[in-house]
């Protein structure tokens, strides 16, 4: 489906969702980030995912630096995947997707929502200036190529 | 690959990206979205995309309401596509897959930048707590199941 020219394509978020985009991905992802899942034991009765599709999943994620894998001596199931900083900076990805699904992709209602573990308050992906220090609606954001005349001058700001 | 339990995961990340996840889809959406493109020849000429295939997920956007067809009377290449509200909601979710594509899988550094068109001041994915106002790091964000009565008692917050 994705033709000869798609890799031609310099697009740091298709680049992102060709690491995490597969859909048992982000379900793996998600139990790990946000349910502190870390076992295959745990994975397989969470997610109910193939063996095979799971083992295949996990050692790509320790391949690409996502998830380390760490052993417990004496334990019996006793690898343990936990999230490395680049894994754990997802978060915002999944956080950003389950947002929109929320609103337009879930009849039932949200499932789950984000909660702030220092105050109990609910947390929400907003967009930011740096500069002006407002929260923008999604008109008020426009992408500049950062290479040229007009974004290396907004780069200096 | 998704195996047959798939369909039961009642993930809002895991239904967004069953819209948007499929790579084209996103170069077409993140060119509606963020460069302005609006007619077939224009996303032709930009992805290199089988017209086929650009038909197809023009045709399913549609669908889907996240794009709206207009057409321009006389004009050749007449019909045009903009996004709907639900549509243009998905700027954030492409921002933080970009934002991290930028900083953990960009090895020619950022293509773009996402830039305040009122001040042009740059724009970022920031996680907000609701209740305390604090911009937060991913290791402060907890997920909260809504039917738990924690989740009752913080809703209400």
């Amino acid at each position: 489906m994705l033709g000869t020219t798609y890799e031609a394509q310099n697009c740091s978020a298709a680049r992102t969702l060709e690491i995490v985009g597969e859909r048992w991905s982000l379900l793996i992802l998600r139990d790990v980030l946000f349910r502190g899942t870390t076992r295959f034991s745990q994975f397989q009765r969470s997610l109910g995912i193939a063996p095979n599709i799971l083992a295949n999943r996990l050692e790509t994620f320790v391949a690409t630096g996502l998830l380390e894998r760490r052993s417990d001596q004496g334990e019996k199931d006793a690898l343990h995947y936990f999230p490395t900083p680049k894994g754990a900076d997802l978060k915002p990805v999944i956080m950003a997707l389950t947002s929109w699904g929320d609103r337009w992709a879930s009849p039932n209602g949200p499932p789950v929502f984000f909660q702030h573990a220092g105050c109990d308050g609910h947390v929400a992906i907003t967009c930011m200036c740096g500069r002006c220090g407002k929260g923008l609606t999604p008109s008020e954001i426009a992408a500049v190529p950062t290479a040229t005349p007009k974004a290396k001058r907004s780069q200096r700001s």
